[in-house]
């Protein structure tokens, strides 16, 4: 089984490496991480860059695609070459799944029509605009598309898909082997649970935190 | 602020890149992957490469020392040049942090001498053997050393390490930023939670766990 997940100039790394950790230690799978053009990809701030081994046209049957999210994500979404071979991917693969604001590509390459769906919470709103029926919830199924909420949210998606994939034993397993018991220093990860001074500040700052500080990629 | 991230042949992924997410959103901090040679630098698993922009040599005076863990690790543990780095960037650093195994690389170095000190839960036995007093505690702080436990505990320790760097207020934005309001699919993230005949399985299978499939490398 094979998972391509999606890199692009800008992408959040935690979007992408929190599923790729869960996601190849199950048995039988495979990840490959696919761009436009194979090297390396630089994440939304220097000096991350991380190396896509397989072109979009070398791969264009994955049984599992994953669309992490990033600033990057707000040029992808006009990205004709992304989009088309999204809609291929996606019409051939057993799930179609998404980090954060890659919930928003999905949209706008049309694979979340009427789907319930999720995103960071910053973007909710954008998510009815392109079709889906937003859902505040961390991880969302609807049949083979799998949306997760804001970046550290693939981590929990991906032990989910595990549970489909393989089984709970195999997702305990996982889970215990990167001793996922997390324990953060605040109950503030939810605009819900979250001091109002912090959750009105970042929603003042909301298009910095999703789309970036940089001017916005001409291409 | 200065911070880091040291990166190995055979890292684990999560173990650099949880911490890195958070801490590179701290205003003032900035990160740099370092590396005996700057260049790709291959994780536990195949196709995962980072990319390392500075050489060990090229930055001996960080304020924040990171050593991530992984398989990798073994071979670390008698790299003259990797643990004669550490002794010094430890020195002068205001912390020193690890997670994962990458706290018997600490060991190793002589950094963890009677502090008190934690490492992935299979790991928690080598410990001692460095002259470290092993706690079985998520995030342990030890005066400027702060070490966490296996892979995703890395996310935890960081924005702990956030709030003594910039204070609750910052620490809780880049919570709530990454929306890091965990919901695993199951309690099954520690030996203690997790059913005992995973964490069994798991005991049974510690050197591969721990040290990886492939041949110990002679370099």
């Amino acid at each position: 089984m094979e998972v391509a997940i999606l890199l692009f100039d800008r992408f959040t790394a935690l979007d992408a490496v929190g599923p790729y950790q869960v996601l190849a230690s199950v048995p039988g799978v495979t990840v490959a991480f696919v761009a436009t053009t194979p090297g390396l990809v630089q994440a939304d701030r220097a000096p991350f860059a991380l190396s896509a081994n397989r072109a979009l046209a070398e791969l264009t049957d994955p049984d599992i695609v994953l669309v992490p999210g990033g600033p990057g994500q707000v040029a992808l979404m006009t990205d004709e070459i992304v989009l088309s071979w999204l809609r291929d991917a996606h019409a051939g693969s057993t799930w179609t799944t998404s980090v954060c604001t890659g919930s928003l590509v999905l949209g706008a390459a049309g694979v979340l029509k009427d789907k319930r769906a999720t995103t960071h919470w910053l973007a909710m709103d954008q998510l009815a605009g392109l079709g889906a029926l937003p859902v505040a919830e961390r991880v969302v199924f609807d049949g083979k598309v799998v949306t997760a909420a804001g970046v550290s949210a693939g981590i929990d998606m991906a032990l989910a898909l595990t549970v489909e994939l393989a089984g709970p034993d195999v997702a305990q397993t996982i889970q215990l082997g990167i001793e996922y018991d997390p324990a953060p220093p605040f109950d503030s990860g939810s605009p819900a649970k979250a001091p109002p001074h912090i959750v009105e500040y970042l929603r003042s700052r909301s298009r910095f935190v999703l789309e970036g500080d940089r001017t916005r990629p001409s291409s």
